[in-house]
């Protein structure tokens, strides 16, 4: 018996508010509801990260985003709509089964803020192909 | 000719530094650098944001997700990952051509901080149903 909370979701051990369904994928509303409408989008298949998550898997997750996003458009009208993941405890992950948050954006104080700093200045172009290179030897 | 600066970097009309290429993505380096190793993803086909996202288009474009995460966990063992993807001028979407931002994360004060606030305490079992049923009906 697995003991993922996301997993009882989905074999509906533990109740949510569906939002969506269909063979790889559920999506459900996270209870912190950071803006009205905040969905989580899961792949059915239990999967730590996105490190761990293998192509088809990743397509299948991804291919259900744009009709739950256009959902929860036609359904609130939101001005815009961030998309987040977040991969390890360090990056703010709570839940070790991966998730997709859906946050649709209302104001400006509606619960959700990227903070950026930019640091373009401090990369030359010749630094960046270096970084670029480096990364791609391992991809 | 299209005036999309991506489309452009696709076509290698404008120079970038390439991550990875397939026959449908195009990875490349944010010149922003938040984070070092902080990548793009986007689909060579052009797509203003996942609202106009095809379903073929957001498989082939996550697909490729995880191979990249991990080539940027191999290259630079950070210590998490976040996955951004800003919808709309109001959620900080900045280029019009659909983007997945991979931020790898190495420190508290790294460049990029997601900022919540949690609203559990406002939404009933109840109500997240309501919510959960009125964007289910338009997916």
């Amino acid at each position: 018996m697995s003991e993922c909370i996301f997993c009882k979701i989905i074999d509906g051990e533990i109740p949510s508010a569906k939002v969506y369904e269909d063979e790889h994928v559920y999506a459900f509303l996270d209870i912190s509801q950071v803006t009205e409408g905040h969905t989580l989008v899961i792949p059915k298949k239990h999967c730590q990260d996105v490190f761990e998550l293998d192509e088809d898997t990743a397509a299948q997750l991804f291919k259900a985003v744009p009709k739950i996003t256009n959902g929860i458009k036609a359904a609130y009208k939101p001005k815009g709509l961030n998309i987040l993941n977040n991969n390890g405890s360090f990056a703010d992950q709570s839940v070790f089964h991966i998730h997709l948050h859906l946050i649709p954006r209302f104001d400006d104080n509606d619960g959700f803020k990227s903070q950026w700093e930019v640091h373009g200045d401090d990369y030359t172009p010749e630094k960046l192909q270096e970084i670029a290179q480096t990364i791609a030897q391992e991809v």
